[in-house]
């Protein structure tokens, strides 16, 4: 029997469930026997410097791998490293593959966005050229939920999830007074909207926010904008507004000023967000109450608010991409395909990595309201599954309780 | 038998436990068998309108009063509307005291903060010049922790809770980078620290965060904050700031920009807070990653995070408060003392809202740490059985499950 030996690694920006992710794949390792599974600290970049623990070890025991499913961020850490192309630096990849040479290992699984796909691709590509054995597997993962080849992107559910819940409870905290007011939440994904677009799931038969949604797929138009509150405004006094931060002009101007022409009290150039210049564009043209609220990391690190689909899909992503991985697949992502909508169904599947890395995933057009400032029925169907169920977060101390991270501390 | 009838009001802003104590006056009132329970919509202002509701007819049921008790903001609404003096304006009172007599209403319940309790004492104080026999009762509530008179106030330990836990999980996200980073977690509380100080209770055996805390109590200097900073580098790569909104200088200078001199692309002014500022300066001065999150009107509306201590405690003080009405107190405001800290146990007291109404209660020079950078083990141990226990939130359709106040929205 040929022994089987892994590196798992983390990269990009983190999301709730990425340790589930992370989890399926040591779990399924683990039953298929490998005698090593190796995790990459601070992904490639940390392989390069010889950072890697050893996995198999450590999640000994059930009870640690739920704490691993249960840990928001990345236990094992991020870079944000891209990898030169062979022509440009061949040396990393001989390197890199020397390194797999020592430890005989025959799987690489890498969970990540676009950025880590790219990883995975260039690997897979050079793997080839060598005739490596290597499988090597992409395990998507992103709150932007902005990848090709997947219905849906592990994490995204989490956020939206969050998104949903927050706009739920500041709706009802800008219930409380009686006179005009418009509230602004500023919700990630500079690129695509589909975050801010679960901001809609927030809608239930006592709440109505948000009354006004802007994705970046849309031009965004500060008269129309201004429109749309005046209509707004004749129905109710208290407008709620969910819009993408990285809004933008016919030109592909961003709304946010960049790190340009605004300077501090002390003379320093600041930066400030969408949510933030629109409150000042409402503030002068309505000169009633208004504020802003940028939902901020919150939305990628609220762990105690995750969606049971979310988590449970990428515990099982995890694992499957472990069993793809032995059924001598490699240059592939693994994604999820939608199967029913209502019961939501889904299955696991795989699709080539070039054609999917670099690419991005955005709301297409007919989703969004002709009006361009809320999304169709079609949209919130799509995204309702994925915000379902909860998952029992243990508190300890008054606290949420997570995975001990002291190996990311190290110098 | 004497029939007795009351009106109860929320004031000021919200909390995720004010309609716990909304809850216990309501079911005490019909235990103790009242004929009317009236609630004013939009607090005084709302009763000067003629507009209340009869809140014993819509809470008939235990499962109606578990609801109210789990929904965040105000049930009841809110106002701003501080009670002129009565040589300013003896009209109001005339009038307010001609509603009270024709309604028949012998008690007064009045749920707040300080200007809430500024509006119990003027009613009390104006009700003994005229010998009327209405109790007037003040329920404490704010996030701010900032009332005299009670060793805490409801709905700080559900904001402190959510403080803790949202900087927890900000930490986690802030550790999977390697490299100097410096994250400012803005946290409310303009005047009293109480909230910011909260932050340290996210520290466990996996979680050092935060590592420097910064409270309006002490004056802020900016030099002395870089040095700490600075001295922080030393040990670690990644540095957590809890800073209140409210630090200012010795002059009184609040540190965020006040809606001066600050211009935005559009050439409008405008106002960015504390953190945005700490993260301007951190900036020009370490050249490394910083960001500031601001942790805005969440941390008093997150219902879903609520500490169960903060939720029961608000219920029992909103029942507490009939009784006292019922035993012929008046001009007095409802307050927690607590008689035992581990276990933690309190029991209910009142005072003269006189000697409390417009007082701020801060955190103590002994509490915080002779650096200024940190709170100590006593304020910790103070902080730490407030945010103990999470309550049952009913989730439908992936978000929270809270109460219609469809009767807000009405014009």
């Amino acid at each position: 029997m040929n022994t089987k030996n892994c590196f798992i690694g983390q990269s990009g920006g983190p999301t709730v469930a990425i340790n589930a992710s992370l989890a399926g794949v040591i779990t399924q390792c683990q039953e298929e026997g490998f005698t090593h599974i190796y995790g990459m600290v601070n992904g490639i970049q940390g392989l390069l410097e010889d950072h890697f623990m050893d996995l198999g070890t450590t999640f000994n025991s059930e009870e640690k791998i739920d704490a691993l499913k249960h840990s928001p961020a990345m236990y094992l850490g991020s870079c944000r490293y891209k990898l030169p192309t062979v022509s440009d630096d061949k040396n990393t990849y001989d390197l890199l593959f020397k390194k797999f040479n020592d430890l005989e290992i025959t799987d690489f699984f890498y969970i990540g966005g676009n950025d880590s796909m790219d990883t995975v691709a260039k690997l897979a590509a050079y793997g080839e050229t060598i005739n490596s054995p290597i499988h090597f597997i992409g395990i998507p993962k992103t709150i932007d939920n902005d990848l090709m080849g997947t219905d849906h992107t592990p994490g995204f559910g989490s956020a939206a999830k969050y998104v949903a819940s927050s706009m739920l409870e500041i709706a009802y905290d800008s219930s409380i007074y009686k006179l005009d007011a418009i509230t602004i939440v500023e919700i990630m994904g500079r690129n695509a909207g589909w975050l801010t677009a679960a901001s809609a799931l927030a809608r239930t038969e006592c709440n109505d926010a948000p009354d006004l949604i802007y994705l970046p797929e849309v031009v965004f138009d500060k008269e129309r904008f201004l429109k749309d509150i005046e209509e707004k405004f004749k129905e109710k006094s208290s407008i709620m507004i969910a819009v993408s931060e990285g809004i933008h002009d016919e030109n592909g101007n961003f709304l946010d000023s960049g790190d340009s022409q605004q300077y501090d009290a002390f003379g320093h150039p600041i930066h400030f967000g969408t949510g933030k210049v629109l409150e000042n564009i409402c503030k002068e043209h309505f000169g009633c109450k208004v504020r802003s609220i940028e939902l901020n990391v919150l939305q990628r690190c609220a762990m105690h608010i995750a969606s049971k689909v979310d988590i449970d899909e990428s515990f099982f992503i995890g694992k499957k991409a472990v069993e793809t991985a032995l059924a001598d697949h490699t240059n592939v992502m693994m994604g999820v395909k939608r199967t029913s909508n209502d019961p939501y169904t889904a299955e696991c599947i795989y699709s080539n990595v070039q054609d999917i890395a670099n690419l991005e995933q955005k709301v297409p057009a007919e989703w969004i309201t002709k009006e361009g400032n809320d999304i169709t029925q079609e949209l919130y169907d799509y995204l309702y599954p994925l915000i379902q169920g909860e998952i029992a977060i243990t508190y300890k101390n008054g606290i949420p309780s997570y995975i001990d991270i002291a190996h990311l501390k190290e110098n």
